[in-house]
């Protein structure tokens, strides 16, 4: 994966492009599962282009080739590609599909690969592609799975239970609220391909990606209350089959495909997610004539709406949590200003200060450990190759959070070891300002993320400074530290927030060379009706 | 248009949908031009409904009548309507096309006037329609222009010249610009049915609608730099002709469906706007074969962004029109404490205030003078019957504006006769902190207005109140003074506010049956390259 391949790579990959009659390919950063955490044997973006960013897609062509990320990556993307090969571009600025109706000319024949591109995504490329007049082809297998031949297997980790006492709510009942939703709707069958969405649905956790207990897997719901758990039987152990009880049938991930088809002669009404759901489960249940009804998978917002059991477990993992950063930050005052620590040994004790803790079971993502100017790239990760020495009059950026089986958690701190300047102080107390106006935030029912992203941002905006990232994402139970639907972002969202939705609130602001400073706390949205409900339809909330 | 009559004209219209076959029938608050303002003969829902406010809809079906306002109009739409006959609906809670998906039967047929729908609506309502396996009906004549037996005639005031010492860009410049975007993006004609729009790009002014001086008329431009305005000829003086020179060709409004014919003959690629434009337009130019091109008006951007004229100009109409709102406050402070004066005393003493000044021409809608309960009724106008003495120990909320031939102006007070309580001192208080913070807010290029509106809106969130419209709309120059496209408001836009723009910034409170508070200036759009530019993509801007 170093940048001295690539050229071969992209060598290798046009001169097959070429064989197929293809005059480019698209990779995105993404599996079949249309999931942020990615299997190492899923890795296509970085194997083709060296960045290892958890965003991203490039898109090679005969003569041209180009990788788009966003603003947490402009920095990182420079370092890792060959910038011979690859054109970075910043995809707030420049969308693929806008590139490409730029780039393609007639009768270009572009490849992706529909089990790694959503339906929507699908749909965008193709107006790119008739807006050029260039033709959009699907290609299997994989072009980079063709050339990349140490590719490394599938995982296979254990699924377990997922036990009430975490969960809140039982499978059982879970399933019994979507089916009556699915039969209000006049909807046969829900698919899930979203391994989030299926590990909150059976109350069922995996290992398969690092850092985030997701079992990549397929499932389906009937209106009748019966599912089906589309896995590799390797995964499956007793107690599983003992958990997921009767009217859960697991059935292998390969006849996933008959089942589509199965529903297709069964001319059943289906239920699937453009935004999450591969193209290609779309096409297989079209073409078997099935009746597809596109709209939003519906374990995704009460997922998003945690329980009071995941409440209360969510705040004794941070309390545990808060008592291991707490540890760290005591020896980091202590040990910091003798010039001796680097970014590696401050994050392996502030992992292993984690480790400690009851309910432990991983990070919820590698610790971001950044002295200095590495502070100033949002995504940083410290490596033998950038590691540095932590010193006094140095601001050090630390943003880690853990995996507990009653909760995930989230923490970003800056610490000035030594003296800061004033300008550090100036811009800390900002970001400061902007941190507390979003957590201290009251609102009417019906408000938006978009909406009070501003509130984070105002102290900055007011001297001409901003940051370049979103302000807050939703975080699960013992689940993906990054979760929708909710957003706290300058982008247009129309999801309210709900009381029970976890979100972070980490505000920022970078100089590019100099330092970073990110302060984030993870909030919970609550319902309040102490005030003037009278004056105003709905109750508010607050964080 | 008494309430009495409602009765016998939604029998009389039901007798005659049932006789054409129809399950029911639409009414908008439109006219061709799908414009906000509408002549006296186009006031269709207030014939059937006897609603008359600004905006909203009337759909009457066989055994049920529905009508759907905002929330300017909840309070007012009750007092106005036959409640035996109309249910009143809450148009942010439910949509017209929500309400008839639910009502509608298969195999109703729900008429509608295509030419008083833009595209997108109607495209809304056949996708409501069919969700309910309804169908949708195009009426010609429309039902209501059948049986309104006094209708009056469609308006013929005189267009004029506005004149480049007000314009501050030739019409010619104008459509030079607009024609080489055009040619870039490939289309051969642009079509114009707004009448701002119309008015902007020929630098013309008419009389047709109250408070607003549109000619009402269709235009076309093509790439070529031709243009023609569709006109009734009686509106065209010899000063328009020579003032709209050889290129800008007069012809009859009969001929533009004419126009449309031959631009399919032609097999002409138009641009025509499916949010502004009635879908008639759409229908007759796809039928004659012309390839339609979506996409906005393209004078709908450079219109809102103020030239340095129009900029100067809205300066000079403010100075005069603060003078005559200063005049009105002085006398008010004087007179009112004595308890004679009425809402329409008040009124009328304000208007001559306003038509004593230079380049006055017209008032820009209907001065808002509410005492006391009134206030709460955002869109109240005083009449003989509603009229009530101000007196002391009351709010007084006075909106009103002029039409200048520099400027357009829009302005609020409330003020307190007598001694305000101190819930209304601290209710004032935080209408007036969202104003200043609105007011003053400084934000990066890009920024649109539902990001912004949370400032004005956070001092009465705080405590659990909020008001039920928007924070500010644009204001043209000597033009509507509601005007698109960038809006202040919770509802997502996706139109960055820019260098230019002009908008009103006007939060409110209100207390139904008490008292009305709201607060309003109109606010410019600068840039402000003061800051720390190097720290950040692009310029920021403040107002």
């Amino acid at each position: 994966m170093a940048i001295e391949h690539a050229d071969n790579r992209v060598r290798a990959l046009r001169s097959y492009l070429a064989q197929q009659g293809l005059s480019g390919f698209i990779i995105p950063h993404a599996d079949e599962y249309q999931n942020e955490y990615l299997p190492p044997c899923a890795e296509r973006l970085a194997w083709i282009s060296g960045f290892t960013g958890s965003a991203g897609t490039a898109v090679v062509l005969q003569h041209q080739a180009a990788i788009f990320v966003d603003g947490r990556y402009v920095l990182q993307v420079r370092q890792q590609v060959d910038l011979q090969i690859f054109d970075p571009l910043h995809s707030s600025e420049i969308s693929v599909e806008d590139w490409l109706s730029r780039v393609l000319k007639p009768e270009d024949k572009l490849g992706y690969d529909p089990r790694l591109h959503t339906l929507k995504e699908v749909k965008k490329l193709h107006q790119a592609c008739s807006r050029s007049k260039a033709e959009l082809i699907p290609c299997q297998p994989n072009p980079v799975d063709v050339l990349w031949t140490d590719q490394p297997q599938a995982p296979q980790a254990f699924v377990v239970p997922h036990v009430a006492q975490y969960a809140g709510q039982s499978s059982e009942d879970k399933r019994h609220a979507l089916a009556r939703k699915l039969q209000d709707d006049g909807i046969d069958v829900a698919i899930f391909t979203a391994p989030d969405s299926i590990a909150w649905l059976l109350n069922i956790r995996g290992g398969d990606v690092s850092h985030t207990p997701l079992p990549l897997s397929f499932a389906c719901l009937r209106s009748d209350e019966s599912a089906t758990l589309f896995i590799e039987s390797q995964k499956v152990t007793a107690e599983l089959q003992e958990h997921l009880g009767s009217s859960v049938l697991v059935a292998s991930v390969e006849s996933f495909q008959s089942a589509l088809e199965q529903m297709g002669r069964d001319q059943c009404r289906v239920l699937c997610d453009p935004q999450r759901t591969a193209s290609s489960v779309f096409d297989q249940l079209q073409n078997a004539g099935a009746e597809v009804v596109e709209g939003e998978d519906p374990c995704v917002l009460p997922k998003a709406c945690k329980n009071p059991v995941e409440i209360a477990g969510s705040r004794q993992a941070h309390t545990r949590d808060g008592a291991a950063v707490c540890d760290f930050l005591a020896w980091l005052a202590r040990e910091a200003p003798r010039g001796k620590l680097t970014e590696v040994t401050a994050q392996d004790y502030l992992d292993a200060c984690r480790q400690k803790q009851a309910l432990w079971k991983d990070l919820s993502f590698p610790t971001i450990s950044a002295g200095g100017p590495h502070g100033a790239i949002v995504h940083y990760r410290a490596t033998e190759v950038t590691n540095c020495l932590l010193v006094p009059d140095m601001l050090y950026l630390v943003d880690s959070g853990g995996q507990y089986l009653d909760g995930t958690t989230d923490i970003t701190r800056t610490v000035a070891i030594g003296n800061p300047t004033a300008e550090q102080r100036e811009r800390y107390t900002r970001v400061l300002k902007g941190h507390i106006a979003l957590a201290t935030a009251t609102y009417p029912k019906g408000t938006t993320g978009t909406q009070l992203d501003i509130l984070a941002r105002q102290p900055l905006w007011e001297v001409g400074l901003d940051y370049d990232h979103g302000t807050g994402h939703g975080v699960g139970s013992y689940l993906g530290v990054h979760e929708g639907p909710q957003r706290i972002a300058k982008t247009s969202s129309s999801v309210a927030l709900a009381p029970g939705m976890i979100i972070s609130n980490e505000p920022g602001y970078y100089k590019a060379g100099e330092y970073g400073i990110r302060l984030e706390n993870l909030v919970l949205v609550v319902s309040d009706d102490t005030h003037h409900a009278s004056d105003r339809s709905g109750s508010n909330s607050k964080h």
